[in-house]
């Protein structure tokens, strides 16, 4: 059997999961890639053309089996989910149309649902590792989730571990941000990660897929900016971040005299979700991450000492992972074991 | 759609799974137990009668669509899974047909692939934990597996975090054995743990996984029994056991002078994949499991810092936990997402 994907935005992740894709042998079952779109020109088949978006999912419809695989983070592209699942299977790692708006959430799931057609997101939450898959799992077999927590942001991972850890680290939290950028873990601004924006996203998809109606208007999320910074320009910023580290030094000591480290942590809980700076115990798992891994702990009802899965959670080629594997589900649900 | 599921050896893990699925309700899918059997009596829809297998894979077969589920770890019933295969889908925790001949193994695989019936058997290793399916994704997505290494004995790993700790603990390793027994962590005859098979066979199916051809035959494997108590009779063994704690003090020792402690691990690794006892630095993951936790950390070229997934990985409810999410895999390939 073949398979067909069409992939949105072919950029770095893009590319690299049409790469992996490409390598792929296996005598039941071919993937094709037939068609690619970006901002400006799409392929379809053999033929470039100014793209439009209604064209390619035409396109895409009249070449079933098909999948198409979203590899933006446009927030127009997500939009255009629930008129893609109505013939079309969808693979993600765009976080826009699980975190945004709850109405466009339920469109998308109803979707989903309705036309039996697959929408598999996994990559919108730690990459390649098995998040969404097990909570799915868990939910869907009737356990009860009672908090999931973990850290969701590499660049926060980074910072943390290496500014906050037992027997102290000797840099100050603006030298941290300033390595942390020059390696190239941050955004752009810096700005974008430590307002927690991201992993709020992460923490509002986590919530809905078990069931808790979460909205980043609602959730409560801790800005580690400081307040005088947050409409600074960017160099400006980076200027005056040292102004505040002696407040971040302070937090960390604290820690430390009760042999904890701080982390910057989601938290999904029913009692009250949030995004925050907090402290974990030395014993603790989130404790011992190193480099800019990302971790998660399920605590349910079957396991209430939690389930944890942790590794890299960004990157091109174990986002693109994540990516494939969701498709090789829905090729596998068409043609069987493989 | 309705989906029947009949169960082989409904036991205290067949019980849970059950349970478990008795609960489940879902708009587009029923899920239906329509037969069961034991060592001496089947129960095919509302008739009892003899246990016979030709039989009860024969009602299966005429009552499609249908998973039969083997919740016994019996050798005899494996050697009916090709037959299973060929018209109905399997899922199992039962280790034997995928650890023992390789011969029967490929069968299995063959059957699968051939009649597109599915066979999953994530509960083999780490009970419900994401481990099987993880491995799988990460094969067939063209990663490369450099090592596998994990506690997968929950015995064992109550045994050495408790026996071996940064810090020491001041019981014996007899002391210990005997408190695992005591607990109900460890088989009838404790032996059967630290014999090593048991973790063996976890380690030969993640070998066959991956692509290696390993057997029970040639691995590596450290019984960490007294080559003196072996043949004993089982209460000579516990009263006996004592005798060697100076040999294990010393390891304890040892390690714990260079900072590490002792853990039982097994490793898949295209080099030479063994199940022994190591010594792990502090700072490793295995070093701050607790409990009875079971650990898996996959090394591979996209997760050089490894992708690990840790948490319970022996009981009823969690085992029937990751056979309920094999049966939902299956359910969703026919009835689309629910």
């Amino acid at each position: 059997m073949s398979l067909n994907i069409a992939v949105i935005g072919p950029g770095l992740v893009g590319s690299a999961f049409i790469n992996q894709v490409k390598q792929f042998q296996n005598k039941k079952l071919t993937l094709s890639v037939i068609a690619t779109m970006n901002s400006k020109k799409m392929t379809l088949g053999s033929s470039v053309v100014d793209s439009n978006i209604d064209k390619f999912i035409e396109y895409c419809n009249a070449n079933q089996p098909c999948v198409i695989v979203d590899s933006t983070s446009s927030e127009s592209v997500v939009t255009h989910y629930p008129k893609i699942l109505q013939k079309l299977h969808l693979v993600t790692p765009n976080k826009k149309g699980f975190s945004g708006s709850i109405d466009l959430f339920n469109q998308i799931k109803s979707a989903s649902l309705e036309n039996n057609t697959f929408c598999y997101h996994e990559a919108t939450v730690g990459a390649g590792l098995p998040i969404i898959s097990t909570l799915n799992d868990l939910v869907q077999t009737g356990d009860e989730i009672t908090k999931i927590e973990g850290i969701f942001s590499g660049t926060l991972s980074f910072i943390f571990n290496r500014f906050s850890q037992i027997g102290g680290s000797n840099v100050s939290f603006s030298q941290t941000v300033k390595e942390a950028k020059e390696l190239g873990y941050t955004e752009p601004d810096p700005r974008d990660d430590l307002n927690g924006l991201d992993v709020a996203r992460k923490v509002v998809i986590l919530g809905r897929v078990s069931g808790l109606p979460l909205s980043l208007d609602t959730l409560q999320i801790e800005n580690i900016v400081p307040k005088e910074l947050r409409e600074a320009d960017a160099s400006t910023f980076m200027e005056q971040l040292s102004n505040y580290d002696d407040y971040f030094s302070k937090l960390n000591k604290e820690a430390l005299e009760s042999k904890s480290v701080l982390r910057y942590v989601g938290c999904v809980d029913p009692n009250g979700s949030s995004v925050a700076l907090k402290k974990f115990d030395a014993s603790h798992p989130f404790a011992s991450l190193k480099g800019s891994d990302n971790i998660i702990a399920f605590y349910t009802k079957r396991f209430p000492n939690p389930l944890i899965v942790q590794g890299a959670g960004a990157g091109a080629e174990v986002t693109a992972f994540g990516m494939f594997s969701d498709v090789l589900k829905i090729a596998k649900s068409m043609v069987g074991p493989i």
